[in-house]
């Protein structure tokens, strides 16, 4: 007879916003030990994550990249990129389960904190009361962006409001002008319009635009300043200016 | 003829939520090694950041305890309270800046994030320019907090905000309506008044309370079930629920 096999563990592991030096002591230690290592990438690129993690893994790891089936040649809107998105999901929970039903513990690598925007949010649902599941949080990108300006990014009783830039453009310009400080996520090609949001909310003249903050090549500019297109890890910021005594 | 003294540095160091392996890798090597060691807390109390730190200061470390003279005793609108506080952190300042002038590194223990609502933030104003200052950012409180819960904050295109109780509540009424994923600092005493601006919201049956998260008796509550008052360390959460394929 064989002895019961102990269900492994799934950690969805916050990596901070880059330097290799910001992850916490607790995702430092599961990194460096895990024996299966799991990312989201797209197809042919690193993956943020997994270049976070570069020299830190044990030479045993075994590697396991999720690859996203689109990017951005389905749009968001069309119900083909639910159902395709659903399907990849599915596929990656059923690869990480096995491997913990089959007694093995998981680290699943995220940028930033895993809560908040995360792609391990697909993963940890689905698999939450099937096997355990365990999350590092982690410091986010916004916290990385913030730091790169040197000014912090709120005070006594201001009101911070995080936005993505996938936001229809008079929302955005709505929701700018009524906030003391602002945090925007997701620019990449949404920059022009998130742009002319900023403008029609009259604070162009305060927002800063942080591009790969805590990574190589770490660029602060202001946002009339900034070119067309910025890169996936950009973050608009406004930094609130409230009582300070 | 002396050597010129090199001038020391003052690090600003978050140290994450609660929990003493929730501090970064950065972090935590600063504060085990360094020699001066600062924090603020109230008068007659241990405070937050220097129980974080407990365990890890150097034998040698000598430790620059800054205490609040006010907490809750003048109000914040009282002319006094800002001429009062603007004094105190003259003098922490005048003391940090002191010893960085006489070559020495100083690490200041925050809680969370240093430049997310922090004390640090008004020594660093002052401070910039005058003597080399370094920050770390840190895990904030808030994701410990939405960590505590188990649940993530944000999904897809949702908009977070995130408020202090101790703004009017029509305003915290209208803005809890306003938004898909919600956070609230600074509660204690307000919570009566935050709890009739979410209840007026229509989010009642929405909303966590969090307080120590990541600490010992951190607490999960649903908020109907909060009583009166809430201790300094707490958070309330409305999770978004948006997009997820
Ligand atoms: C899918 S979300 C993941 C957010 C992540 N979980 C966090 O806590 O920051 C991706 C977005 O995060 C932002 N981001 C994350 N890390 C960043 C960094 N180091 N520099 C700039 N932007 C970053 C960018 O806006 C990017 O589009
Ligand atoms: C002066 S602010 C400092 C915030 C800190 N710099 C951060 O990044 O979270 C103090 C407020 O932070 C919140 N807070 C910070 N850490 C917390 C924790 N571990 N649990 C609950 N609330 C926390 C509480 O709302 C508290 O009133």
């Amino acid at each position: 007879m064989n002895a019961p096999v102990i269900c492994g563990t799934i950690h969805g592991v916050g990596l901070g916003p880059g330097a290799p030096d910001l992850l916490s002591v607790r995702a430092d230690r599961l990194v460096r030990s895990a024996r299966h290592v799991a990312y989201f990438r797209k197809a042919g690129r690193p993956g943020q994550a997994r270049r976070i993690a570069e020299g830190m893994l044990h030479p045993d790891a075994i590697e396991i990249a999720m690859e996203y089936p689109v990017t951005t040649e389905i749009p968001v809107s069309d119900p083909r990129y639910k159902a395709c998105l659903s399907t990849f999901y599915e596929e990656c929970t059923g690869r990480l389960r096995s491997l913990a039903l089959a007694g093995e513990d998981v680290v699943v690598l995220c940028e930033g904190d895993p809560f908040f925007y995360g792609s391990f949010m697909h993963l940890h649902a689905r698999l939450s009361g099937e096997v355990p599941v365990e999350v590092v949080p982690g410091i986010t990108g916004m916290s990385g962006a913030w730091n790169a300006t040197g000014v912090p990014i709120t005070w006594g009783d201001d009101v911070l409001t995080v936005l993505t830039a996938t936001l229809p453009e008079a929302e955005l310009a709505r929701r700018i002008a009524d906030t003391d400080a602002l945090v925007v996520m997701k620019i990449g090609r949404n920059l022009p319009r998130l742009r002319r949001a900023v403008a029609a909310a009259g604070r162009e003249e305060d927002a800063w635009l942080v591009e790969h903050a805590a990574m190589p090549g770490q660029r602060v500019t202001r946002l009339a300043e900034a070119e067309g297109v910025t890169p996936y890890f950009s973050i608009l910021l406004i930094h609130g200016q409230g009582r300070r005594p």
